[in-house]
């Protein structure tokens, strides 16, 4: 398939970043644009990545005391103007439901819309204000709190230039919706629902990011404060990865969230709400991917090893495909996540295959490894090239710790990227002078110079952002970069 | 709690069904109905129920070679007025999104629709249009076949006449959707995906059914066959459980799923599709509940063992406590799923919060009994006065077949009620006479005789359909009942 090309994917990084993103999407069979504007088809592959996030965060989250929930899919037009009413910045680009039922179009022909609402429905964009009511509801005393929910759920925000993944109007998340009776807590369970997500971030996906807090103009609408854990792709843009936001007592104020505390007296709760999408999926494609494709840190790979037999000779397939199948099982009982391509493919389709969608071991053995005992192994971070040839005992022996140092060399490796690719500057003038040269990363600043009329125009001129006040620097310093 | 009454939950079955139902989902704190017409809010009980169903039969699917995949949410018009035009009876009462944008309303204020769009989008019902135009793009040779997709999402079909968890307007579920180059594989499928069906109905949910085809004029639109696994209620009433589809060419030919077979030659692919629903909780209620609340079979219970500490000095408690724990430990490590309840709620609210949630086993320690090593039980089938006095060893020796044998019991419990009142009956006239007098439960006759005006007068006057034709009886037979 990449015969007589340098690389599998064209093109590569450095010819057009976001054209190779698509076209590494596109060749590890992960997702592709739908017909409805903005919407993209998750396929098998993409979705099995989603799948073991999910499965790894609803463990976390199960673990904080959270409990799943489901609400509805539309929230009454009402809510959204009441929210509206409250919150600058409210989101206003939203599917709107209008009519409940179809008829046929005497004139044209086909199906109109009929039965108008007499309230439209908006699809949920985000679920605050419909869970805030349910909360006022169901939250009376002080014992009913702390409430900790959580839901699964599809959300939709009209997206005028889609990416897919990465910024698509239907995208797939949990929302975590959570009440308090006091400012602390609901503080620190904000810094505590970030700290779970910079850990699936990091040891799950592979993807190191930096803590920080969004600058007041970067806040969720309503947040007091909204946390954020940002990620650095390889062409040094950022990628929000996932926020947390303490709500205070806005809407508790706007849904009417009280409850009586020991002294009898009504009191707002205190709310937080946070979440992680399917971008994270975007966002691991374009911090590891390479110029053959996607590279999956063993944690997220929905299939860490591949086994492909190499047939020559059918006289020999029913052997050498018993000799895989013992690997296949004695990985298994090792915990392994693995899968032996015994199809009908040819040898190199079956190998760009697996090298285009990212299989972190791509084991291979031909009847002479299978007569001495042997196989041939190659890490997918490590380029076509490095085989190495081992007993299967021995690989058997080693698959675990090969998995883990893959997972933190490409982490450890990763971060360091995203380290030496974070400039200090002194002053506005030099964050400028930095990015006409075409810095390809951030810069870190005084916060307390972020600001006038220089500032704004450096960010309108190279569509910078505060990324966010990092933890580390006490909130004393800005990240600047680009971002997704 | 129930106090001074002679159950927990009020009317009984016997009073009215319809509302005992509602009033267990009210009690074990499912659901509620939400300002959403129609639509529910699955509270965290219930949602832990349908997460079980979704790991059991999840792994059941992908054991068949399914692979999930996520699909937009919205559908175009135009999808399903082709649709429409290739289909009788498609469904019309459809959410429609017509405007992509809010704005001020400066009339009435607050928010209105804007930005009317081109072609309206109809929230999905269900997938076959969408999945379809996927599979004609990604079908293209017999070597892309087959081809086995399931997603797990969230569908609305607007409900006139709504009941939680078992109608509702917009409901979860999983839609599988295979692809097969013969009808030969195609009428196979549906087949074994019904069977994966009744395994995870009887063997998990614990809820007896009957396995037959549905007549023709209960088929789903542009099925070539429907299969359906029945479940009768308490009351009598039928729920549809889950349904299978054996579509032959009707939506390969209206999407133009085509391959290219060994021969050169395009055929159409012959496609199925299958689905289960959250309306299998509202099923296992109305199988299970009595009038102190439900009762869970333990393969769905999300805790199966609740242990109640009975605190009644202060000074025993930390010592109380570490018996508990040790008992939840040992519980933990036999693979039982267990919640140790040392909240500060009254003993009574604790017992009677674990019976209306239908908790299998519920443990009761006090002071004695940890002197001694003992411990007191009592299984949520067996009415609140069977209390069992036993040793902590013993009950951790025996609790996987308590659990077993109550699992067994439930089912073949529920069997044998539902199999007593199917009756047989040899004419329409019979049939008529039976359900005259007030008969609970099904009739079975030929279903050569189910059929003329005094047939469908009899439909009519008892609100009856024609459930299924059980493979039992060779297609021969026809079940007939009322339903939810």
């Amino acid at each position: 398939m990449a015969k007589g090309q340098k690389t599998a994917i064209t093109p590569t990084r450095e010819e057009n970043f976001p054209e190779w993103y698509q076209e590494v999407v596109k060749a590890a069979d992960m997702a592709e644009n739908s017909a409805v504007r903005g919407c993209m088809i998750i396929k098998p592959h993409g979705y099995a990545l989603w799948e073991r996030v999910q499965q790894e965060l609803d463990a976390r989250i199960k673990r904080e005391g959270v409990r799943n929930a489901y609400f509805p899919l539309l929230i009454p037009l009402s809510y959204i103007s009441r929210e509206a009413e409250h919150i600058d910045g409210f989101a206003k680009e939203c599917a709107v439901v209008t009519h409940h039922r179809l008829e046929q179009d005497k004139e044209k022909g086909g199906l109109k819309p009929s039965g108008e609402l007499q309230e439209p429905y908006v699809i949920r964009p985000t679920s605050e204000t419909i869970i805030g009511e349910s909360m006022a509801k169901w939250i009376q005393s002080y014992r009913d709190l702390p409430m900790k929910l959580n839901q699964w759920a599809n959300v939709m925000r009209w997206e005028m230039r889609p990416r897919v993944f990465l910024r698509t109007s239907e995208f797939l998340w949990q929302e975590g919706h959570n009440a308090f009776a006091s400012a602390v807590e609901s503080r620190a369970d904000a810094l505590r629902m970030l700290d779970v997500y910079a850990d699936v971030a990091e040891n799950v996906l592979g993807v190191p990011v930096i803590k920080g807090e969004k600058t007041p103009e970067e806040r969720f609408p309503g947040a007091i404060a909204t946390y954020t854990i940002e990620a650095m792709m390889q062409d040094g843009k950022a990628v929000q990865y996932a926020t947390s936001h303490d709500l205070g007592q806005t809407f508790s104020k706007s849904c009417n969230i009280t409850y009586q505390d020991r002294d009898g007296k009504e009191h707002y709760a205190h709310t937080t709400s946070w979440g992680m999408s399917t971008r994270t999926i975007g966002g691991l494609v374009m911090v590891h991917g390479d110029d053959d494709g996607l590279i999956l840190p063993p944690s997220i790979a929905p299939e860490q090893v591949v086994i492909v037999p190499i047939i020559k000779d059918e006289s020999q397939k029913a052997d050498l495909l018993t000799y895989c199948l013992e690997l296949e099982m004695r990985l298994i009982e090792q915990g392994v996540r693995v899968k032996l391509d015994s199809s009908d493919a040819r040898i190199p389709d079956k190998m760009w295959g697996n090298i285009k969608r990212g299989t972190p071991v791509r084991v291979e053995i031909g009847p002479r490894e299978m007569e001495e005992g042997m196989l041939t192994y190659v890490m997918r971070h490590k380029g076509p090239k490095e085989k190495v040839s081992e007993t299967r005992d021995a690989f058997v022996s080693n698959i675990a710790s090969l998995l883990a140092e893959m997972q933190s060399s490409l982490l450890e490796g990763k971060r360091k990227e995203m380290m030496d690719r974070i400039l200090d500057v002194s002053s506005v003038e030099e964050a400028r002078e930095v990015f006409d040269k075409g810095h390809m990363g951030f810069v870190r600043m005084d916060y307390s110079l972020a600001k006038g009329d220089a500032y704004t125009k450096l960010e309108n001129v190279h569509a910078l952002s505060a990324r966010c006040l990092p933890f580390e620097n006490d909130g004393e310093k800005v990240l600047i970069g680009k971002s997704y």
